[in-house]
Formats: C-alpha cells, structure tokens, sequence
C-alpha cells in the first residue's frame, strides 16, 4: 500500500480512570470497539496484534496505513491507557478517541492532545 | 504472563529529521535496532508486527509486558516518528530511545516526554 504523511500528524495519549474492571478483561469487546471506532473514523487498518495476560490485563496495537492506536488495560487500578497517532492531518484520531470514551463510561479522563512535526 | 504496572508509565514521542532515507527503508536495520535496545533496557518482548509500505516507509510496533514501541518512518520527508510507552516506571525507556537516535543519527530532534499517571 502507498501511503503520504502529512506534513504534521496528531497524537493523543490519555488514561480512562474508573471503568468497569469487566470491561478491561474482556478481550473481545475491547477489540470491537476500536475497530469499529477506527473504520469510523476513515483509518485504514493494516494488521493487529494482541495479548491476554493472567490472571488479569489486554493490550493491542493496530497498525494503520495512517499510524497506529494501542491500548493497555490495568484492571487492577481500573483504568487503561490510550495511545493514538495519526499522520494523516491535524486533528484526526479525535473521533475514534471519543467513541472509546464514550464505549468504555470511565468516572474521569486525563488526555494530552498534541501536533507532531513530521516534515521541518 | 503476569505484569502488574507502576502507578505511574512513561511516555515518549519524538520525531527525527534529516535521516539517512536508506536507513528510513532498511525495515531489518531498524527492527534490528528497536529490538536490542529494548533488550538492552530491560524490556520484555512479546510480539511484534510490521508493515513494509509501497515505494518507501517502514511502520512497527513492539508489544511489550512494559506496553509498547512504534517507530513510523518517513523517507519522503527524511524523518520517523518513534513513541514509547512504558508503564514500569518513571522514566523508564530514555535508554531505548537514546539508542536509536545514536543509530539514526538525525540532523535534529524534538522530543517530547510526560508522565502518564496510571492509577489515581
């Protein structure tokens, strides 16, 4: 696949504080909606790799033509970390960060939301 | 396998310009390079998952016990984006990223690295 960057791309980075520790072991669901939050939001999806851990814990990466999204989950703390690049414009990834939000009903969010200078 | 975080990750995203392209196309040359300095910091590895883009660019990502690296390269605009995660402790993963800037060796740099609080 032939693929562009953007002269600058767009990363967000938060941690989903307070979710359902049900939620942050089940595999599935976690997968789902970042797939379905990225078609979206009009990423190409390239590949994806994942890992269950024991007793307890999920982190996936999905390479996409426009960079890449991971999440790892603590159930232990109730939380789980966002981590979204996007190459393809400023601004962009904003959506699927929302609808995973939206998906997994945190108590609270801190997100950090930044330009990235691909071309000087 | 069993890996209970730090309440506190670390987080780092950089961009390097003015590399080598040859070397922003070498995908072995720079798997190589991702994998021993992860080694060489202690990291576990558990997977990891790549994609060779048409003409040019190289795009990884390392599943870690720690989280995860992804490096994105740019020959068009002689520059790659590296990001770390790593949710053992504060700071950790300065040594992974030291490496590979002293093995790109770009004309510039800019860095960005932030604490990533876990559990709250």
């Amino acid at each position: 696949m032939k693929f562009v960057s953007s002269i600058v791309g767009h990363e967000i980075s938060a941690v989903l504080h307070g979710v359902d520790k049900k939620l942050l072991n089940d595999a599935n669901f976690l997968r789902n909606v970042i797939i379905d939050s990225l078609k979206r939001d009009d990423f190409k999806i390239l590949k994806d790799v994942d890992y269950k851990f024991s007793p307890q814990g999920y982190t996936l990466t999905v390479l996409l033509s426009e960079s890449h999204v991971s999440i790892h989950t603590y159930p232990e703390h109730s939380s789980v970390y966002f981590g979204l690049y996007s190459c393809k414009a400023k601004g962009h990834g904003k959506k699927t960060y929302k609808n995973f939000v939206k998906s997994l009903k945190p108590r609270d969010v801190v997100v950090d939301m930044r330009d990235v200078i691909v071309k000087k």
